[in-house]
């Protein structure tokens, strides 16, 4: 009931998914697994279907990320994960950029071969306890001094659901920079057409076979929309009833979670 | 030279001034006086001119701001300070308001009498070393756990500068929490119409009889324009070059300091 006329199904031949909130509830313990997530993970390899994570993830090395995912029961590897880090080190090299970075202690290895002497842009992500006044303020300084601040955000997300309740994620302190600074952010990572395009080409399928499955209206939902993509949101992590009035964004099914999606994509096939 | 074709001046029957960048630099050591300012409000003082400062400090209660001034050599007192924790209170009782509040601890004793029992709606100020990662996601939490979020801002300047540095102002914060909860602010505090038209009331002079006096090409003199006044900006505090390029907001003239300000106006007279 959830898909019916669903029948767009039957050309997939990938999945990209949404890691937090749809695989598993991120927290300060290392989270927890969403029931029947790994189970689904392992049937949608099973099917033939060609599967990637597509997560906007900076708390971590993409090495850390997969250790963590694997030991709650994942099957899942680094080639599988696209994650902004490594999508930003793309755009430094090519720009000449060396950035100032305000991210997680965890993700600091991603930037290991940026020069990162005299910066001349800042790179934001999830800093999480980073997050801190003087940090913030050391950041707005850099920027502030530019001749023309670069400021480049790895995602946009307005917020996550961890165990211990709800997360202001890194598009609000890029809301802040942005306004303290009067510049406008260049986002890596969801729901950037780039960025979708990138684990597409990692996928290995074109967008018109490929389903975006996330938790997020906008940033899941939306994006992958944007990039031709059909896109489902499931009904776990940082969804709200409220998603289903989104103004301007409209999945095309909803799924209470990814066991769901998958049972009813799998019947299609 | 400053002020040529300041006729308009003579009009004048009391100064609005903002605080800090006009009386002082503000820093965690107390702060400094502006060379001439001290000496510019007895000046102001001695001449007839009536006196307000306007300013949307909100690090201390009126009675510790005005302690720190008089030590600093300003004769000023508590009468002669409009500020947005005053004006908060009053917007809260009004509309039966109880707040949380991320905001110093400082200025917690202007709230002394309102009822902030099960929050509903958040009051931001500048809260400097208690804008933590902590107190930032509670703030965010209790908004979006309200059927209507409401956020009140004790001003939305996009930073200031104080002896050690520039600082990110409330205005970034407000920023922040408006995109994470996708909710607009209440500003009270510069540059409302509201919070001038108050400051005009308690200095007893109408808006074209009056002269704001500010660092900030918009929050003070913006503010000020947009309620009949003119306004001077002056080149201390967080005034920048580029700031006389500004596309929207062009100040009634420019002065190098308020001493320079205070010596045109009483010419004027």
């Amino acid at each position: 009931a959830a898909m019916a006329g669903c029948g767009w199904a039957r050309a997939v031949r990938g999945l990209l998914l949404d890691v937090s909130g749809v695989l598993y509830d991120s927290g300060a313990d290392g989270g927890v697994p969403i029931a029947g997530s790994a189970e689904a993970v392992r049937r949608i390899k099973a099917s033939g279907l060609k599967l990637q994570l597509c997560t906007n993830e900076t708390q971590a090395t993409r090495e850390n990320f997969v250790r963590k995912l694997r030991a709650l029961g994942f099957d899942v590897s680094v080639a599988e994960v696209t994650a902004p880090a490594p999508a930003a080190c793309r755009l430094l090299k090519e720009r000449g950029l060396r950035p100032h970075l305000l991210v997680h202690d965890d993700l600091v290895p991603e930037f290991a071969e940026i020069d990162k002497t005299n910066p001349n842009c800042v790179v934001l992500g999830d800093a999480a306890e980073n997050f801190t006044y003087a940090n913030l303020n050391e950041a707005f300084r850099l920027l502030i001094g530019m001749e023309k601040p670069v400021l480049i955000s790895l995602g946009k997300g307005r917020y996550y659901k961890e165990t211990d309740g709800l997360k202001l994620d890194v598009g609000a302190y890029m809301k802040a920079l942005e306004y303290a600074c009067d510049v406008q952010a260049e986002v890596v990572g969801k729901p950037a057409k780039r960025f979708f395009e990138s684990a597409l080409a990692e996928l290995g399928v074109p967008p018109e076979q490929a389903i975006m499955i996330g938790d997020d209206i906008v940033s899941d939902v939306g994006g992958a929309q944007q990039c031709g993509m059909r896109a489902l949101q499931v009904r776990t992590g940082k969804y709200r009833p409220s998603d289903e009035n989104h103004p301007e964004v409209k999945p095309d099914a909803y799924v209470n979670n990814l066991a769901e999606a998958v049972d009813i994509i799998l019947q299609q096939l």
